[in-house]
Order: structure tokens, then C-alpha cells, then sequence
């Protein structure tokens, strides 16, 4: 192995010419899912596909799936993918970097004229932020099956504008049905969205899985009242609870180094500034890479919760779980081939667990599936300080063309053994 | 005194009809201000003065004055007034039993033909709720230019309509320069809105004046991140700031039993289930009758917060007060009025202070003013709980006609002494 590589330059550039579509002003950049600014970024990476003429399928939700023939064009393809589609003033690398090393592959094996067995394709996942239209990896997620065409077609964003009117307007309900294209195994480069590579020196992360979620409704009723005339003694204020409740919360997140447990969202009712809050509403996520642990952390919290409730006169706290992910397991011999890859090319690398959502749990879900991470500056994401370096970049992606090639098969290269 | 006396059951039967114009289904009213049901209400109101001949007079911020014409038709006119405006699914009483009781004290005075030196009137304030839109107290601020008229029409609700636009809709953009309408003296009948009438059986409030209010913006600042990758003691996570903050707000609030400390709002910022809020803003909401002590309620909190922020890592903590309203004090003969009507009808009646905004403190600052309480259920307000009893506002209303009959000078009743 290691005989071939990405070009790092072309794959830099191309980064950062995707990110002056929605550039934002601050350096990010904004392409809700199904926007115009999202298409727009869609069709400038479909030019780049084209003028190589690698071919392209898209399927009714919008996925889009460009591909370089094999040598035996009825083997199952192999994927590499991620997503277009950014946070609101979001990043320049999440999804992005997976779809664009994605290409730098398919590029790399055309410059090289490698012929491979199998097709390689290049996967974009519709919506997988979730910003705009939930739930997030929903284009993945149709794909596998696990949310069906028609409710996802149905969503509407906040202004009322179904997924169905925006495919449409683009042309996407011509396409075909979702999972029909189907795909032989999955591969996807992410950034890491979290500090560990970056403080450990690391360039390379080997996911060998995702972390179990789950999420909560917290919420706390007590009575609405004026904020003048009732004395303090005589008011039912669920805000006097939120931090008992808040530390219930935070307890959790120190079962060991791996939890996590967030408060994201708080909520006051009416939340009027001269009104005692008659409901109090937070939303809680807990995360664990092992299931048992966070079935340990869920236990201790709704049972903090219920002697809270005992303990709070005239204020009604209770918990209820809206959400529950399961701990995803990468396959392990992709896993292992990620690990070797690495090793050859002489990355330092180390194994972790993804603690975000991927369209790559779903994929899992129905097909050999792994994920690489690569470092980004000071674990940010999801805005425009997002940053990961041209040659982490391009380092991620020389994992990907070799395990790419090693699924695909392909003849070793000059100067290498098989 | 305590000759003449108001017809209750009248008094009663109007506050139910009154209730019917926007009727909510859980037994409260919801008129927003210059909305289509705030206009039918003031119609039905104006119909009722029309049938019993007094006239009417409404200024271009849609003020009303219904008159009942004295002796003396240049005397300056004793006005009874308050607002028939109400919060977003609000009650029957707050704001409509300070209008119709006025207008009860009119109907008894030609009910019995008594014929006053000056003329008496009721006037009805526009927008003295401020929820449809800010600020609240607007008409009777105009009057007494506390806010420009142009400021005032500008202001536009939620959905972007200016409240020129609804007052032009009801035509009173035809009526007289606000201010230009003058009245001597001022009485506003109230709910109390709080419990302490009712918990020590009194029927009567002398109020004496206002509280001071201070507002404030409670700014914690920290990093946005994803709840999943970034381990919890990496995280500038302002919500672990949260408790600390909050119990500083309540701990002013423990000042003596006049003092009052409200967190009606709290956001989020992004918000999102899945993200560690970059930013997290408080409102709050200190209140205590005596200036000098709120002085030391805002220097204790301002102290607090400083050292807060001093010794949060990673997290920035800021107070900025936003609004002041200085103590209200009202007219002390009239206040004495109100004594000594309570007390020559035998109503058990207390001196407090305003913990609520209310149309009369602006009217305070202009003309002799003051206001009379009565007991509500369980101090609720601003919702269809809201309650006070038949007697009780028949016993308010008395009060009112007995300060009036002394303020517009007329004959003593039949059988008294004057």
C-alpha cells in the first residue's frame, strides 16, 4: 500500500472554493438543506464529477450518488460520502470535507488510471444537519429505511415550506426511489468536532462506533404570578428548582470521561420579564459510548429527578425520555483496515468513538460500514472558526483512497506487494 | 358620607357582559390591545355611557373620557379610569373592574340625580397591558407625555402591524391631541393582584404609592460546542454558571419581606438540544417600595455578579440594568380620602403599595392621584383564575363614588352630615 496518493493541493482548493457558495462574512459558510445556496454548492461539485465523467443517480429525497465504473460493473459499489448541507452560519469542513475527499479519490484513481473491480461512488446525503428540516441525516435515513419517502416529504421547515416543494422546485422528484441504488459498503471522513486528535498529536481517528444518546424533557410547573405584588415566601417559582435540577444534570456527565450530559435548551413560561414563570421546560442529553453506563446515568437521573419532586412543595418537576439513540458498532474489519492505513503511512492515529450523530450510523445500520476523523482546531464546529489543516485534510482522504482500494480491488501499485 | 351607594348587582351583571367580548374557553377574556375584540368591548362599553346620555370624548392615541357634565363645566374633571385591554388570555377583572366601576359611579350619581360642582368622568387608557405592544401604560403615558405620540404610533406587534395602522382602522387618528383633554384629579380602582388582602380579610388597599422597579439583562457567555465530542471539563459551558447566578438574583430578594426578585425569562442561544449554549440571557426583575433600599439590592447583586464572574474560567458574566422606575408616591389627602371612606363603611382596610404597574402612576405625576385595592382569589392575576367577589367590588366601587362625591363637590345625602 501507499504507493498511491490524493493530491492535497487540489483537494484544498476545492474545499475552499465550495465554501464561497453561502459564504458567510465572518469566513463560514450557510447552505440550509434544500436552499438555493445548498443546490448551488450541489450543482458546482456535480461540474467537478462531470468534467471528470464520472456519472451521477440522485433518488426522490435528493440524495445524489457519483460514480466511477468498475471493472465489473454489477459489483456492489463502494461509498464514500457525507453531506453539503451546512449549520446556519456554519463551517467550511463538516460534510463537506467527506464529500470533497470523496471526489479527490475518484480523481486520484482517473489521474492514476487504477481500474477497480467495483464501481466507487461518492455519496451526498440530503439534509443531514438537520437545521433547517428535522429530523437531521434524513436523507440517509430514507435511504436505509429507517424514516419512510412520504413523512419525510411532509416536514415543513419553520417558515411552512414542506421538503417535498423544495425537491420539486429542484428536480429531485424525478429521481429514484430511495434505497434502490443500493451500495456495498460505507465510508466517511469527518472532522472530529471535539479536541482529542488536536491535544493529543493524533492525525488520524479510527471510529469504531458512535456514542449512545438519549434525550429528555425536564420540566418544572409550579404557578404563573406577577412579579410585584406576591411575596417571595408565598410564590410556587419553578425557577427556584432549575438548580437542583441543573445539577441533577451536570452529576450525570461525571459518571466517567466518556459521558456527557448538556443542557441546551431552557424555556420560561410566558417568559415575561415582570411575570414568576408559571412552567419551566430544559431539555437534557446524555451521551455514553457504552450502553450500560448511560442506562446507569439515565437510572440516576430520573430517580435525582423523582426525590427533587418529593422535596419541591407547590412545584411539579418531572422527566420524561423523548429520545434514544443506541450505541453504534462500525464494522470491524473496515475499522481495522482504517487502522492499518494509517500505520503504513505513518499517521499517528488512535481508535475513538464518534460523539455526534453520522450519516454513517444509519448506513450502518444496512451495509460494512466506517468512519475516519481527522483533528480540528480546538474541537470547534458547526461555525466559522471550524478549521481543519490542508495536510490533515489530505491525510484523511489517503485513508480513504486506501481503503477504498482495498475494498474495491485494485491492483497493487508499482513498487508495492499486494 | 356613606349616604349614597352603588348598585352592585348592576355593577356585577356588567363586569359578566364584558367578559363575553373575547371569551376564552376556561371562563377568561382575551382583548389585546387594539385588536377587533378590544374595540368591540370599548363599543359595548360606550353604548351603555350613550344610553345614559354622557358623552364622550377620544384622543389620537385612542383614549376615551366619558363625561357626566357638572355645575361648573369649566371645573377641572375628576377622573375614574383604568384600561379594558387584557393580557394574552386573560381575566375578567384586572383593567375592566377599574372602568365599569367608574362607569357604576356615574350611572348612581344620575340614578339619583346628584348634581356635582365639577364634572366627573371615567376614563379608559389604550394599551395599559403592553403585551400586544411595548411599552405597556402607553395611553395614559401619552397623556401625560411620558412618551412622544409619534414614538407611540410607531410601535408595531409582533406580526409588524404599528399601533397608527389599528388606531386609524377604529378611527381614532380623528380625535383630540393626547394631553389636550385635562382632568383635575385621578382615582383608579384595582384587583390587588397579590394575596395579602385576602390572607388578612381586609376589603379595602389604601394604596400609597408604587414600588420601585429595576429591569436588568443577566448576560452569561461562554463557547458554543456539540454536546457529543467535547468532554465536559473542556466545555465554557455558561449553564454551569446558571445556579450560581440565579441564587444571587434570589438572595436580593431575601432583603426584608417588601423586597422582590423575579427570573421571568431565560434563553438559550442556539437552543439546540444537541449543542452546548454559546450564550445565556436572564431577565431580571428586583422590586422594594423604599428607593434607598433597592439601591442596596441592585449593589449587592452587581457585587455578586462581579465576583461571579471574576471567578468563572472560561465563562463571562455580565449585569446591565436596562430600566428604572423610581418609587410612585400617591396624593396624600386623597389617599386619607379613601381611609376614611373605608372606615365610615366599616370595610376593614389596610395601606399598601403597589407591587403592579398601573395607568395611575402616570397620572401621579401630573395630578392629584390615587388608587384603591380589592382582594382577589388566591392574589392570581392575569389569567381566567382571576377572581374577586361581587361584594367586594361593589365595596370598591363605593369607595370610589364616596371620594368622588368629596373631589366634584356635591350636596351630603339625605339624612348625613357634610
Amino acid at each position: 500500500m501507499a504507493g498511491y496518493s490524493v493530491d492535497g493541493t487540489r483537494l484544498w482548493s476545492r474545499l475552499m472554493d465550495m465554501a464561497e457558495i453561502g459564504a458567510t462574512v465572518n469566513g463560514g459558510s450557510h447552505r440550509l438543506a434544500l436552499s438555493q445556496d445548498d443546490e448551488d454548492g450541489r450543482e458546482l461539485f456535480l461540474a467537478w464529477c462531470a468534467n471528470r465523467g464520472f456519472t451521477v443517480v440522485f433518488d426522490k429525497i435528493g440524495n445524489l450518488f457519483v460514480r466511477r465504473a468498475g471493472r465489473t460493473p454489477a459489483a456492489p459499489a463502494v461509498a464514500i460520502g457525507s453531506h453539503l448541507d451546512t449549520q446556519p452560519m456554519g463551517g467550511r469542513f463538516d460534510g463537506v470535507l467527506g464529500v470533497l475527499a470523496g471526489l479527490e479519490v475518484l480523481e486520484t484513481l482517473e489521474d492514476l488510471g487504477v481500474a477497480t473491480e467495483a464501481p466507487v461512488e461518492v455519496a451526498v446525503w440530503t439534509n443531514e444537519e438537520g437545521a433547517r428540516f428535522q429530523p437531521a441525516m434524513m436523507g440517509s435515513g430514507v435511504h436505509c429505511g429507517v424514516h419512510p419517502l412520504a413523512e419525510a416529504l411532509a416536514v415543513a421547515d419553520a417558515s411552512g415550506i414542506p421538503v417535498a416543494q423544495e425537491l420539486e422546485r429542484f428536480g429531485y422528484d424525478r429521481g429514484v426511489e430511495p434505497g434502490s441504488h443500493a451500495i456495498g459498503s460505507y465510508l466517511e471522513l469527518h472532522i472530529e468536532q471535539g479536541p482529542i486528535l488536536e491535544q493529543e498529536g493524533k492525525s488520524i481517528g479510527v471510529v469504531t462506533g458512535g456514542q449512545a444518546i438519549r434525550w429528555y424533557s425536564l420540566d418544572l410547573r409550579g404557578e404563573e404570578t406577577h412579579a410585584g405584588p406576591m411575596p417571595m415566601a408565598m410564590r410556587r417559582d419553578p425557577v427556584r428548582h432549575l438548580a437542583a435540577a441543573a445539577e441533577l444534570v451536570y452529576r450525570t456527565g461525571t459518571a466517567d470521561a466518556d459521558a456527557r450530559a448538556t443542557i441546551g435548551r431552557i424555556e420560561t413560561r410566558p417568559g415575561s420579564i415582570n411575570a414568576v414563570p408559571g412552567e419551566l421546560h430544559l431539555s437534557v442529553d446524555l451521551r455514553h459510548p457504552d450502553e450500560s453506563v448511560l442506562e446507569q446515568m439515565h437510572g440516576s437521573l430520573a430517580e435525582g429527578i423523582a426525590q427533587l419532586n418529593d422535596a419541591a412543595e407547590g412545584v411539579e418537576i418531572s422527566l420524561e425520555q423523548i429520545w434514544h439513540s443506541p450505541v453504534v458498532h462500525f464494522d470491524a474489519q473496515l475499522a481495522a483496515a482504517v487502522r492499518s492505513s494509517a500505520a503504513a503511512r505513518g499517521y499517528a492515529a488512535r481508535d475513538m468513538v464518534s460523539g455526534a450523530g453520522h450519516d454513517a450510523f444509519h448506513l450502518a445500520k444496512a451495509v460494512p460500514a466506517a468512519m475516519v476523523f481527522v483533528p480540528c482546531r480546538g474541537g470547534i464546529s458547526h461555525n466559522a472558526q471550524e478549521f481543519t489543516a490542508p495536510e490533515q485534510a489530505a491525510a484523511g482522504a489517503n485513508v480513504l483512497l486506501d481503503v477504498t482500494l482495498q475494498l474495491a480491488g485494485a491492483p497493487a501499485p508499482p513498487g508495492t506487494k499486494a
